[in-house]
């Protein structure tokens, strides 16, 4: 069967190396710590706010927590980015999004301090990942994949990768990532012509489009690495990625890998998130 | 043969949209002004220098240029910059680049003010560009792709494309208006991999990577749409294109296309140029 790219070893490692970095930043007085920012109470974000705070407390971090109502005016959030801003005991911030709709969510986004912006939602973190800028961070999830094929030896120069979907959160930015790392990178989305015709000629599919089992066998070839980002859940409310896991995974072959889900990337998308903290608690120091 | 993409007929399109705009803004006592910065006299620079002005004077727009030696300082950048940027009577900026190695380019770029960055240098536009955020502007020639493929009549959405280069002033640019516009982009370059095997399946492919008659024919299929962005000279001093054109242009056949050079799209540069300073003359009307 496939080799199961699971998040838990990938998250472990990363783990391993932030240990000494924060002792390293306690021995100086400096606790590293994640603001999270949430408008309203969807299940989904107190769920992952819940997760993530978890995570924070096993690693050493603290978390200060910022709630806002779902009818908060967007005076009401800016102040609050403003203070998070100015607050050199916060070190990253994590908003929770979609904002309601009364709000312009561009320009809170890019009201956070880029140094801060550890989940890259501001302009300045989308052109520091279009352009190599040096600034803010890429979002986390972009991330968690090029740490969970970095981890797995999957060699990424001259590879080509097709990535399913073309968000601003995850298929543009990993896309943008593994163009740095020297990939032959093809952005596929709704609007694509046979994207099966894509994907099987890849050596890496990311699929990123948020729509549950979308992608069955047909989408895929022996001997590939796929990254399954989705996080959904299926008619009878199981979790589920955007691969329809039972039927692909015979397809990949021994030689194939693939990242399940649950217990694929969503973990080390948290981690990689508290990494971005403990990232900007150094720098904060130089 | 392949029908002949010249940028004559896509120039003149634009300036015929371009002078009723001009003479209202006339009209209201403003004439569009682009300020030209150039820091050396490198003769690519001069040379493209004597175009845009030629270009302007004609469609009836003012050019201030800011000149410096090539051992200024970089505070006597910024200084012009900042002059450029609070001065309501310039609406656009074109800086020739690079700038000299003992100048941050990525500071001196994000200085200039977004509502004048008409080539689209700075983090702001470059995050426009990447993530539709509807600042600043795409660069001139990643637009003058888009210009030639729309006055042709060539579609764009739902097609294979495929961009050779990945340059911040047009590879990475080019494919991300073109993904907004729903081809499906892939992005390849030298460390790619058999790029003639990607390119010869593509609908169209866009030519970015500044090497001399670098694509011979085996590169290109029958009935494909080739731009080629390359502007060159050969070893025999002659302007030339990415593409080998002579080689090249009997495999599109009758029903492909193919941008010439010179005579294709760098005059559309530079007609968009002008146009995106009459767009932010007209911006700052409102």
């Amino acid at each position: 069967m496939a080799k199961l790219l699971t998040g838990k070893e990938v998250s472990a490692a990363l783990a391993d190396d932030l240990a000494p970095r924060i002792e390293r930043l306690s021995a100086v007085g400096v606790t590293p710590t994640l603001a999270i920012v949430r408008v309203g109470v969807r299940p989904d974000d107190l769920s992952y706010e819940r997760t993530a705070c978890k995570r924070a407390e096993a690693l050493g971090l603290a978390v200060r927590r910022f709630e806002l109502p779902a009818d908060a005016p967007q005076g009401e959030l800016e102040a609050v980015i403003d203070a998070v801003n100015a607050d050199d005991g916060i070190h990253g911030c994590l908003m929770f999004r979609p904002l309601p709709p009364s709000m312009d969510e561009r320009a809170v986004c890019d009201r956070l301090a880029p140094e801060k912006d550890i989940d890259g939602i501001g302009s300045a973190s989308l052109a520091g990942v279009f352009a190599d800028t040096g600034e803010g961070f890429p979002p986390a999830t972009a991330r968690a994949c090029l740490e969970t094929l970095d981890f797995y030896g999957i060699p990424v120069k001259g590879k080509r990768v097709v990535v399913l979907g073309r968000s601003l959160v995850i298929g543009r930015p990993v896309a943008m990532m593994l163009l740095a790392r020297h990939a032959t990178v093809t952005l596929a989305h709704s609007r694509t012509e046979d994207a099966a015709a894509h994907t099987r000629e890849a050596d890496i599919v990311v699929c990123a489009t948020g729509r549950a089992r979308a992608f069955g066998p047909e989408y895929f070839a022996p001997g590939q690495t796929v990254l399954d980002v989705g996080i959904n859940f299926d008619e009878a409310g199981n979790l589920c990625g955007d691969v329809d896991f039972d039927a692909v995974e015979p397809v990949l072959g021994p030689e194939g890998a693939i990242t399940p889900v649950p217990r694929g990337l969503g973990g080390v998308t948290t981690t990689v998130t508290m990494a971005h903290v403990v990232q900007a608690a150094e720098a904060g120091q130089r």
